[in-house]
C-alpha cells in the first residue's frame, strides 16, 4: 500500500487540504477558496495545481493511496454531491469522477459529519470501537453512525441526519429543512443563541446576557456568560444538555453505540454541556441500556481534524469500482 | 451444508418448533407448553425429546445444519436469556450453551422481532434488500434492523428496540418499561386499546364501541368496528397510523431503509392503519428522503412465521466459536 493519503475538506468559504500519513500525522496541508471559481472544472484545476505543489514539495509523487473528500451531501455511493448545498456550481456535480480524472487517483467523498466519523475511529477516540455515534455540534447538527465497524450510508447513502431528529413534536421551532422540532434546531451553535433569545425574552430574571444587542447574541456570548456565573447563561447549557441528552438516549434504542463522540465548537463548552446532557441521557435511558454509553470528546486536534477525517477515507478509495456499495445501487464511477 | 436448520420460537405460553429447508419450507412442526416445567433442564429434556421424534419421523438425523431461536430477550453475542422476561426459569439462562449440549448441534438465538428480521430477508417480503426495518405490531412493538445486509444488534447485543423510541415527550403514557411516551405505548395493539379506552373518555360522539364493557375493548373490537363504518373506531386507526407514520420518519434520518415491513395481528388492519400510516410518514420525511421507503406486510405465513424466523437464524449458528460478534464482546459458548 502506497504511503500517504490525499485528505480535502470542502467548505462553504475555504477548501482546506492535507498529506497525512498511515498514522494520522498530517504532513503538510494548505488551502483554497471555494468560492473563487463560478466554474467547477476551474476549481478542480486550481486544487489539482496546489495539491501537487505539496504532494512535490513533500516528495510524494506517486505515493499517494487515495483522496479522501469531506463535502457537504456528498454521496459515498454515487459518488456526487447533491443537490441544495451552499456552494457555487450547478449540482449534482460527479466530484469523484472529476476528481479521479485529474488526479490519477481513486477517490472516495462523503459528508462531512460521516468523514469525521471515520476519522475519529482511524486516528481518534473511537479507535478501537465497533459501535459509535459522532455528533458534530456546529452551525448544524451532524453525525455519523458506525455499526459494527461499519459507517451507516442507508439504502441511497444519506443515513445519519440525526440533527433532523425531531425532538419537539408540538410547537417544535422552525428548522432550516423546512421542518419543525428538529434536533439541529436546538442544540447546534445556532440553537443555543436561539435558545438565549427566547429565555431573554421570556424571562425576566438579571442576566449579562442583556447587556448585548439581543439579535447578535451567539453561542459564544453564552458561554462566556456562562463561564462567568451568569445563572441564566448556565441555564441555557442545562437546557440545551438536557435535550441532546433525551436525543441520545432515543438513539441507543436504534443502535445500541458503546460511546457518543462529540465535535465542533458547542462541544469545547465541556461539563456546562456535558453535565447536564449525561444526567439526561441516563434518566431518559431505556433500562437495559443504563451506564453503558460513554459520552466523549473528540480526539483530533482542532486543526487537522477536517483534514484527517477525509483523509481516513482515502484509505478505502478503491480505483475502478464502487467502495463496496450494495449491489443494488450503481457502481460509483471512481476510476479513470 | 447439511440441508435442514431446526426453528424453535419460545414464547410466554408456547414453544413452537419445526422442521425447515433451505427453501423456507416448514417440513413439519410441532409444540410444547412452555410453562409445564419448573427447571429449565426439564423442559430442554422435553423439547430435545419432541424435536427428536420431528425429526426421525422425517428422516432428518445428521441433516441439521444448526438450530435458530427467537425467545424474548435472547442476546445473539451472549446465547442467554437475559432478566425481566415473562418465562419460568431464573435468568439469565445460557440458553445457547444448554441447547446445543443436549442437541450436539450449532445453536444461534436472538429476540423475536431480530428473528422475524431475518426470516423476512431469507424467505419474506426483504428478500434482496439490504437495508429495512422489520416491526412487529402485537401485544408490544418489536423491530428488527437490517442495515447493509446486517442485523444490527450494537455494542452490547441489544439494539433495535424501536418500541421504546420516545414519541411523546410531555405527559406520554406509561410505558411497561417505566418510562412514559414510548411507540410502544400507542401503537401496539394494547395502545390502541388503550387509546379507544381514551377517546371514548374525553370524546362525546357515538360509537357503537360505547356498547362494549369499556376495560374489556381490545384492538380487535377497534377494528371490527371500523370495518363497519363507526368513525370513532376509524379515528382511532387514524391517530394509532399516524403516530407510527411519525416514527418512520424519525427512523428514516437514522437508517434510510428502504423499506418498513410490518408484521403482527396490527399489521392485518390492512389500509385503516396503512393509509394515515403512510400519509403522516411522507409529511413528516425529511425532504431528500420523501417518496423513497416503501411500508410493505410480512409475506410469511402467519402460522409458519414465528418458525421460519427462528430457523433463518440456525444457518448462521455456527459450532465452537461466536456468530461473528465483535471481538470486544467475549466469545459465545455455542459449542458442546
Amino acid at each position: 500500500m502506497k504511503p500517504y493519503v490525499l485528505g480535502i475538506d470542502i467548505g462553504g468559504t475555504n477548501t482546506v487540504f492535507g498529506l497525512v500519513d498511515a498514522r494520522g500525522v498530517v504532513i503538510a496541508s494548505a488551502s483554497i477558496k471555494t468560492q473563487k471559481h463560478a466554474k467547477i472544472d476551474d476549481y478542480i484545476d486550481e486544487l489539482y495545481r496546489e495539491a501537487t505543489r505539496l504532494i512535490e514539495a513533500n516528495d510524494a509523487q506517486g505515493k499517494i493511496h487515495g483522496i479522501g473528500i469531506g463535502a457537504p451531501n456528498a454521496n459515498y455511493f454515487t459518488g456526487t454531491i447533491e443537490d441544495g448545498v451552499n456552494l457555487p456550481w450547478p449540482t449534482p456535480i460527479p466530484l469523484a469522477q472529476l476528481m479521479s480524472d485529474k488526479f490519477g487517483i481513486p477517490v472516495a467523498i462523503t459528508n462531512d459529519a460521516n468523514a469525521a466519523a471515520i476519522g475519529e475511529m482511524t486516528y481518534g477516540a473511537a479507535r478501537g470501537l465497533k459501535d459509535f455515534i459522532m455528533i458534530t455540534l456546529g452551525t448544524g447538527v451532524g453525525s455519523g453512525i458506525v455499526i459494527n465497524g461499519q459507517l451507516v450510508y442507508g439504502h441511497d447513502g444519506f443515513a445519519g441526519e440525526l440533527g433532523h431528529m425531531i425532538v419537539k413534536r408540538n410547537n417544535g421551532r422552525l428548522c432550516g429543512c423546512g421542518r419543525t422540532g428538529c434536533l439541529e434546531a436546538y442544540c447546534s451553535a445556532t440553537g443555543v443563541a436561539r435558545t438565549a433569545r427566547e429565555f431573554l425574552e421570556i424571562r425576566t430574571e438579571s442576566s449579562q446576557l442583556r447587556n448585548l444587542p439581543v439579535d447578535q447574541i451567539t453561542s459564544k456570548d453564552v458561554y462566556d456568560a456562562a463561564m462567568q456565573g451568569d445563572k441564566l447563561a448556565q441555564e441555557i447549557f442545562e437546557y440545551t444538555g438536557t435535550i441532546l441528552g433525551e436525543a441520545f438516549a432515543d438513539m441507543m434504542v436504534f443502535s445500541s453505540p458503546s460511546a457518543f463522540i462529540l465535535f465542533g465548537g458547542l462541544a469545547r463548552s465541556g461539563e456546562l454541556l456535558l453535565k447536564p446532557l449525561r444526567n439526561a441521557m441516563e434518566k431518559s435511558m431505556l433500562k437495559c441500556f443504563q451506564g453503558k454509553a460513554k459520552v466523549l470528546l473528540s480526539e483530533l486536534k482542532e486543526a487537522d481534524a477536517a483534514i484527517l477525517g477525509a483523509s481516513a477515507l482515502g484509505w478505502e478509495a478503491k480505483p475502478a469500482s464502487a467502495p463496496s456499495a450494495p449491489s443494488a445501487v450503481p457502481a460509483t464511477p471512481l476510476a479513470q
